[in-house]
């Protein structure tokens, strides 16, 4: 920032641009003494504002000037989760090209420390991706809120076009190197290559470097990216993302070369592509009075009937007239004329309304058998239930819940929480869109929700506010055309009583089938017991009756055994 | 959104244009038989994209489009909490306009329901605060990102630039209606009352009315917001916010008209403006790599020295030179000129330097007194204790933390959390910056700090994974010139490292406190029954003495006193 210049401007009154750059009122330049300075400055400083001097610090803040200092609300609070959440966002764009290009995924990821240091690393993602457009490629990784997903109804792991751009600017800010993608689109044709960063004053792409190059596969996207990090394995670890990614994508060959020099691959186990979501248009129950009314007045439909037919899915023209009809309004009206009275009208008319659910091919669920074959993949354990719930709606959103548990696993005990071996808590695992959520579990609906269980119902024990204990493994699984994150970080789902009712309702179902095991384990444990008593005293009876009844050896076995079976059988578990 | 004109640019081949909206690909026009139309859609929409498809799909996403979708992560997840949201960012904004203008802030608060809606209020919120001015109007009030608090570092209420814009974004979503407001910057002219409304496609403002009016006070501004929202008094309502609002501002009176009919009035009880904080500048220890390069390169500083010593705070001249020095970098070197290599070996020598802590005038905490004044006015209980600590520095970012706790406190046990009435668990009153933080409590840094500590240490019962039991209020203070918030609605405080230590500390030492008292306390109630069974045993002994030695009923009770003083010397509590 240059003082020479900022005070030029203060003396030729240009005193809006005087509160650009990271700090207000520069330092008069050319001041040597510095030990005067700061009572000058405050002095000067404290003065009280007026509304002439506050209109001249009122400025525009660019949304990458805004991230770059609430970093954390994008999942880089700190060196490890930075590494974590860069991994993750090039991950889910790169299963999301190619399951929206119909092609099987095969991703590299490898992570190697950056030589002579100990904080900086390179993580590098490759796809068999359909690749991306040259003119596409700064925006999409140099620009913060831009993509393809923000405006589509349609279940996605991507949908805010901030992640990936954001992974490289955490990157441009911590090491000063851009970020680089190899991408080829054409098998015919050379791949590209590039150099982009972002100017974050402006929230505009730089393109550094453009050339031909070669790629090694037919088609597909590699993106590299220089960051400040930190690896760390277990919990909440690059490598346990990985591994969760690889539980809920089957169909996804992914190989992981980790920063310490193993690699772990996963190959796929199914050719099968899972669902592909299709694309809707919202709901009508969903819509608000405000946006109802902009809707109406920037529509060239002809008429009413026409405009809701046309904008919001599950409306037919019968539909739509009733609408109309309902709201006393004229079916000829346009839409374009419509005043917000109307439009009030015609919003309460549209929620009296029966309409049928919103169509459901936007969203597709694991389903309850691969669910239990995901969890059963990762732990060893005495049962396991799930439970796919119906569609539902938040918002005019569809959306749908499933749950997974297993109960009795035994892996490793001193992995729980808060490192006491003593009876272990619920571990909670929690998909959103098929991405698994590893950071802010507490923050979450998906916590509430489970938290909020009363779980001594299904046999298990909980202290107030806490998780209930045993050694449970809950996953849950929230799908939606357009998850409510609690940040853009995407960690947490937002608490919409709609959503927490379901992820109860899913639970509860998966806690109900747990309650069955769990009470008929305690019947064993006990009836265990009990025989072992009938086991123990048989043969003191058998003696009675050997003395009562004067009975020989033999008839004192018969009748034993006889004994026993009947008392088994009484006893039935 | 036409279909009829959209259709027109498919058939010019205009695609990139194709995407706008809400929805992707229109439903072609004049398709009389919608029984037809979902396998057809489903049959031209499912199909495999390619590199070409989805660059035509990509496109900028406006930060008000943005928010409006993403509307939870300002605080609008549901009518009760929109309604509190909106209060608090125009309170928030009244506040720091009037301390911005060493103004003693006056403030009027008032909610009336919408005539005939139950679900629909007005908010008015006016100040005595400077005024704004009315080229600033539009800008405020109908644009997100947009503020004089961004780019400055000091303590202050509002920090991005987001909140009372997404509260008026919010109302003309779910009401149509625009935000008003009344404002006046001199007292020898009118006021001005405009109405102003966010076009979010474009994230700029709009004005719809501009006229003179009257207004009652010299200066101030009135705004006045019709939202949905919903009413509800009890845990997180509105009142609650004002009422801990009033106590944590006591130089604030504030004078609330609830919906209900109601009027409570906060009369301010000190004539005091509390500490009014000073802008710094960024302290070197939290710049990055990146930044550093950037601003080097962007500066017109003429040498290193100067530019490091006008850039940052705690850099003199001879400390500049220092750091030139070990980096093996020229003093002379112009920081326009620099290499990242160069950037890289300056920002090692930085953090190589020892460098005094940031000014700290830029934060000023309650204090420990007026922190038990503020909790005694709030509960009414046996035991107080409060700790401010000095201030430390988390990203470069200088910050404090102040806790304090109020033991054994009788107001309602009916309202404590989940409903049964044993004994009840801590309950926790978070404020950032002096504003109180009534959301997403479990979310936050503060949250975390709190049940890490080992609260049996003090003497409480604890669950594990839960906060301890008893009749405690504890309240933690963060105040920092950039409350690191896990969302854009600033009610948690992210999970920086730094800050979380600091959080404990200053809890632990009102634990300290506490386990004195609560531990004297129970030696107290030990006594106590030990006591009476002295006392119980007493006569009985002096019987038998008495029928040992032969004493005189006189002697009996002389020596029965004696001995009851001498117990209770030495079992001296």
């Amino acid at each position: 920032m240059a003082a020479a210049k900022r005070k030029k401007k203060e003396q030729s009154g240009l005193l809006f641009d005087e509160t650009k750059g990271q700090q207000a009122a520069p330092e008069p330049l050319g001041e040597p003494a510095p030990v005067q300075s700061p009572a000058k400055r405050k002095a000067r400083k404290n003065v009280a504002a007026t509304a002439e001097s506050m209109a001249a610090r009122q400025r525009d803040i660019s949304v990458s000037e805004f991230f770059a200092k609430n970093r954390h609300l994008l999942g880089f609070d700190n060196p490890r989760k930075a590494l974590l959440t860069a991994v993750k966002e090039a991950v889910d764009n790169s299963l999301d090209a190619c399951e929206d290009a119909h092609i099987l995924p095969d991703l590299v990821i490898a992570i190697r420390p950056v030589e002579a240091s100990e904080n900086k690393f390179t993580l590098m993602v490759q796809d068999n991706g359909p690749g991306i457009l040259g003119a596409q490629v700064p925006n999409i990784f140099a620009r913060l809120l831009y993509g393809s997903k923000f405006h589509t109804l349609k279940m996605s792991r991507g949908q805010q076009g901030i992640g990936i751009s954001a992974a490289g600017m955490y990157g441009l800010l911590t090491t000063g190197r851009p970020v680089q993608i190899v991408t080829r689109t054409n098998p015919k044709k050379k791949a590209n290559h590039y150099h982009v960063q972002i100017d974050t004053s402006k929230n505009k792409p730089e393109t550094v470097l453009d050339e031909e190059c070669e790629f090694d596969w037919p088609t597909g996207t590699r993106v590299t990216i220089t960051l400040e990090g930190r690896y760390q394995k277990g919990k909440q670890s690059v490598d346990e993302y990985i591994a969760q990614t690889a539980m809920a994508n089957p169909h996804a060959t992914i190989i992981y070369h980790a920063p310490d020099g193993q690699t772990i691959e996963y190959p796929r186990q199914t050719k099968e592509l899972p669902f592909i979501p299709i694309e809707v248009k919202p709901h009508p129950y969903g819509v608000e009075l405000g946006v109802l009314f902009k809707m109406a007045r920037q529509s060239n439909a002809k008429t009413l009937v026409e405009f809701l037919r046309s904008e919001f899915s599950r409306v037919s023209p019968r539909l739509a007239g009733e609408m109309a009809k309902k709201a006393k309004l004229s079916v000829r009206l346009k839409p374009n004329k419509i005043a917000l009275k109307e439009a009030e009208v015609l919003h309460t008319a549209i929620n009296e309304t029966k309409i049928m659910a919103p169509p459901t091919d936007c969203i597709g669920p694991i389903g309850e058998e691969k669910l239990i074959d995901g969890l059963s993949r990762v732990v060893k354990a005495d049962f396991y239930a799930s439970s796919t719930r119906k569609p539902s709606v938040y918002r005019g959103n569809p959306f749908l819940v499933e749950a997974a548990i297993a109960y009795g696993f035994k892996d490793d005990p001193s992995d729980n929480g808060n490192g006491d071996k003593s009876e272990p808590m619920l571990r909670l695992v929690r998909f959103a869109n098929r991405v698994p959520l590893l950071y802010q579990q507490s923050a979450g609906a998906i916590y509430k929700a489970v938290l909020d269980t009363n779980w001594r119902n299904y046999g298990l024990s909980q202290s107030r506010g806490a998780l209930p204990a045993g050694p449970i493994l809950l996953m849950v699984h929230v799908a939606s055309v357009w998850v409510p994150f609690t940040s853009e970080s995407k960690e947490a789902v937002a608490h919409y009583p709609e959503i927490i009712k379901e992820i109860k309702l899913a639970v509860q179902e998966c806690g109900r089938k747990l309650g069955l095991h769990v009470r008929r384990q305690k019947r064993i444990k006990a009836e265990l017991i009990k025989r072992s008593y009938i086991e123990t005293y048989l043969p003191y009876i058998s003696e009675a009756l050997r003395d009562i009844l004067a009975l020989k050896e033999k008839q004192v076995d018969s009748i034993q055994q006889k004994l026993k079976v009947i008392l088994e059988k009484t006893r039935n578990i």
